[in-house]
C-alpha cells in the first residue's frame, strides 16, 4: 500500500482503511510488549513535533515507534524557546537536516501539515497527530478498529450516536470521515446547537436534538470531551445543564441496543459528558481504544516506511 | 522474594530489607555503567509518572530502568498540560492501557498510590517515588546500603542521628522505618520543635533538643534538607539562626565518632544545613548515597518483576 | 588524538581542528541514520546537562549520541525545579555519582564549564554545548566542515565575512577561534558599532563598516542571528533599520564572488538578518550546516571517549 503520509482519512479509500486496520489488527497481540517487531524500524528517527502540547497522544506515538525499534527524538515547539520566532517549515527543516526520517505534528493550526511536506524531501514522511479542528486520523483509525472488534467488519448495518462538541472537534471529524467511507449504516448526531458544524461536515448524518431519541436503539455511543473554554465562550451556559441534556448515564443507556458499546477519545471530564458508573461499566470499550491507538500507530508507522 | 509493589518501607521485614540490599550491592559494579544486565528487562515498559517534579529522583529511575534494558517513557503529570484535568486514576489506567507494566510514582498526596494499585491490573507494578509526606522508600534503601557498606551488617550496635525538618519529610519516615526494622541501636532525632512531628513516627526515638548532645559519639549523622518555605511559614525564624542551631559544621562533627559518616538525601542548602567543609569532606558519604540509588533501583526494579 | 574535553576551540591546534574534521567526515554517511556505529558508545551514560533553554542543540546532540549506541539522558536545568537551589556543580556531580560518563553542558555562565570540570573526577568527559557568549565549539567546527566541503581544505586563500552581532556571539567567537587557527587569508567582519566587541576578539581581523564593501568578492558570507532582546537594549534601532544596513539581500550577495556560499548558525529571523530569496537560494548551505552538525558530534564524542 502506497501511502507515504497520513493527513487525514479523507484522503484513503475503503480498502486503505481496511488495509491498515487489518495490519493493526494484526500487531495487536505485539503493541503492548513484545520485543518481536524491535528490526522493523531500526535505524529510522522518528520525531513527535508537537506545536501544541499532548502528552497522551504524545506518549503513544512514542511508544509505537520503541517498539519498531525507531530511534525517537522528542520535540516540543509549544513553548517559545523551543521555536525562538522560527517558523514551523524552519524547525521541521533543522531536524530533517538531522536525520529525522518521519515526523508525528500536532499543531494547532488546520492545514499546516500540508506546509510541512510541501518544504520537506519526498522521502520524509509524515503523521498528523491533530490539526486544528480537522483531523486526527490515528484516533479515527484506532476508534474504527474498537468498533471492528466489537461488531464485525460490516459498518453496513450499524447505528452510530456522536454526541457533544462536534463543532470544535478534530476526532469527531476524522470518524466521520472514517465512518462515511466505511459505508456505517446511520451516523446521528447530537449535542448542542451551537456546537455542531453548520458545513458539509455533517452531510449524511442525522441531527437528532434530544439525546434520549438520538441514543434508542443504536451500536455505538460515541461521547466526546467538552472543553471548559466552551463555558467562557458563552457556547455552553453551565457544565451541570450540559450533563443533564448531553451526559451519558446508565439511564440514557439503557435506551441503546443491549450490547452497544460506549467510547470516549479522553481525557474524560467524568460527571460532564459521562457519568462513572458508565466510564466504567460493563460497555464501556474506553480502555480498548487506547490500546488499540498504540497498534494503530505502529501500523501506520510501518505502512508510510513500506515496512 | 514476592514483592510486586514498592510502597512503603513499613510493609517489608528485616529479611525482606536485607534481600534488596543484598541484591543492590550485588548489582552495584553494573549499576553505573555497564551492559552486562541489559537483557533482564528486555520489552518491558517503564513509565515515570510525576504528578509532582523531581528531575534528580527521576533521572535516577531512568538510568537504572535503562541499565536493565527496559524502555522508559517519562509522563510529566506535575502540570495541567500533562493532566487535563484528568484524574490520576484516569491518566495511569490509559498509560497502563498502552503497554505500561511499571510505574514509578511521585506524588504530593500521601497514600495516593494505594488508589492507583486498586485501579490498576493486577499485574501492573508500582514503585513509590515519594508521596506526600509519608514514604521514599527507596531513598531509604539507598540511606541503609550506604550505611551498611560502611558500619557492616550489624545495625543494633549503631547510633543514628537524625537531623532538621522531620515532620515535613517522607525520606526521614522511610528512614526510621528501616532502621527500626533492621534493629538499629540508638535513634536519636533533633530539630526545631516546629518541625518534629507528634504522632507515632518517633516511637523509639531519643529526642535531643541540643544538636551538641545529639551528635556526641554517634556513627552516622543523616542530615535532612531543609525546605525554604518553612520560613515563610513561620516554622524556623531564618536561615542564619537555623544554621547556628541545627547546621552540621566542623566542629560539630568533630563531637561524634572520629569514624562517623555524613549523609543528606539532597539536593543539599550548602552554608544552612550543612557547610561546605563537611558536605565535601573525608566523613561524608553523600556522592556514594548518590551511585548507591542506582544500584537500590535496579535491584527493586528486577524485584518487583521478578526478574 | 588526546582530547578528553571540548571546551573551547582556542585550546585546539590547527592538526587537531583538521583531525577533528576528519572524522567528521568520515562519519558523514552514517550522521544521518545508520546502525553501523551502533557499537561505538555502547554502555556509555551520555548526559545533556542544559542550564539555559536550546532544544536545537540538544536535538542535535542527542541524535549524535543515540547514533553512537550511548545511553542519554537529558537534565533540563533551567527552570527551578531542576536545580531546587543547589550549584550547578552539585548537580553535576549528583549525576556522575548516577554514573554519567560525559557532560554536554550549556550555560549561560562565561567559563563556567571549567568550574564543573575542576569538581568532576578525571575520568568524566566534558562538551562544551554553549557557554555565555564565549565558546559554542561544535558550532565552529561545523561551520568549518561545511566550508571545507565547498572550498577545500586550503583556507589561505579564503575571504570570509561575519556579519552582524558579534559581540554577544559564542558562535562567531568559535568561527574566530577556527578560522584564524586554520590560517584564513581574510577575516572581514561588519555590524553596528555597538554589537562589535572591542577585545582581542577582532585581532587580525578588517573592520569594514559598510556591508556592501565587506562582502565584495568574498568567498563566504556568515551570517548571525539578531536577537530581538538588542532593541530593547537600545543597541539596535529597528529591525526595518537594521535589513536595511546588515541584511542579506539578492543584491548585496551578487557582490560577492559568484560561488561564494551563505552559512546561518539559526534560528534564522527571516526578513531581518537575511531575506528568504537568500536563506532558501543555490548559494545558501544553511541546512548543509545542520547535517554536518550531526556528524561533527558524533566525531568530538568518539574523540573524547578515544572510541
Amino acid at each position: 500500500m502506497n501511502v507515504p503520509h497520513l493527513i487525514s482519512l479523507a484522503d484513503l479509500s475503503a480498502g486503505q482503511i481496511t488495509e491498515l486496520l487489518d495490519c493493526a489488527q494484526r500487531l495487536r497481540p505485539h503493541a503492548l510488549s513484545g520485543s518481536s517487531e524491535r528490526g522493523v524500524l531500526q535505524g529510522k528517527s522518528v520525531c513527535t513535533l508537537f506545536f501544541e502540547p499532548s502528552t497522551r497522544t504524545r506518549s503513544s506515538f512514542q511508544l509505537a515507534a520503541m517498539r519498531l525499534g525507531a530511534d525517537i527524538l522528542g520535540f516540543d515547539a509549544s513553548h517559545s524557546s523551543g521555536s525562538k520566532g522560527e517558523t514551523a517549515v524552519d524547525t521541521m527543516r533543522n531536524l530533517e537536516a538531522m536525520g529525522v526520517d518521519a515526523f508525528v505534528v500536532r499543531t494547532s493550526i488546520d492545514g499546516q501539515l500540508r506546509d510541512l511536506i510541501d518544504a520537506a524531501h519526498d522521502s520524509t514522511r509524515f503523521i498528523n497527530a491533530g490539526d486544528g479542528r480537522s483531523n486526527h486520523p490515528t484516533q479515527g483509525l484506532l476508534d474504527m478498529l474498537t468498533i471492528r472488534q466489537h461488531k464485525g467488519r460490516d459498518f453496513s448495518q450499524l447505528k452510530i450516536t456522536l454526541v457533544g462538541d462536534i463543532l470544535h472537534s478534530r476526532v469527531a471529524r476524522s470518524d466521520l470521515h472514517a465512518l462515511k467511507t466505511l459505508g456505517c449504516g446511520e451516523i446521528r448526531v447530537c449535542g448542542p446547537q451551537a456546537l455542531l458544524p453548520d458545513d458539509a461536515t455533517l452531510d449524511g448524518c442525522l441531527r437528532i436534538a434530544d439525546f434520549d431519541e438520538a441514543i434508542a436503539d443504536t451500536d455505538v455511543v460515541m461521547m466526546l470531551r467538552l472543553q471548559r473554554e466552551r463555558m467562557q465562550e458563552g457556547l455552553v451556559s453551565s457544565l451541570q445543564q450540559y450533563h443533564e441534556q448531553y451526559g451519558l448515564d446508565s439511564r440514557r443507556l439503557a435506551l441503546a441496543k443491549p450490547d452497544a458499546i460506549v467510547m470516549h477519545p479522553g481525557p474524560m471530564n467524568r460527571g460532564v459528558e459521562i457519568t462513572d458508573e458508565v466510564a466504567d461499566g460493563p460497555q464501556s470499550v474506553i480502555m480498548a481504544q487506547v490500546s488499540n491507538g498504540v497498534a494503530v500507530r505502529m501500523a501506520v508507522l510501518k505502512t508510510i516506511f513500506g515496512a
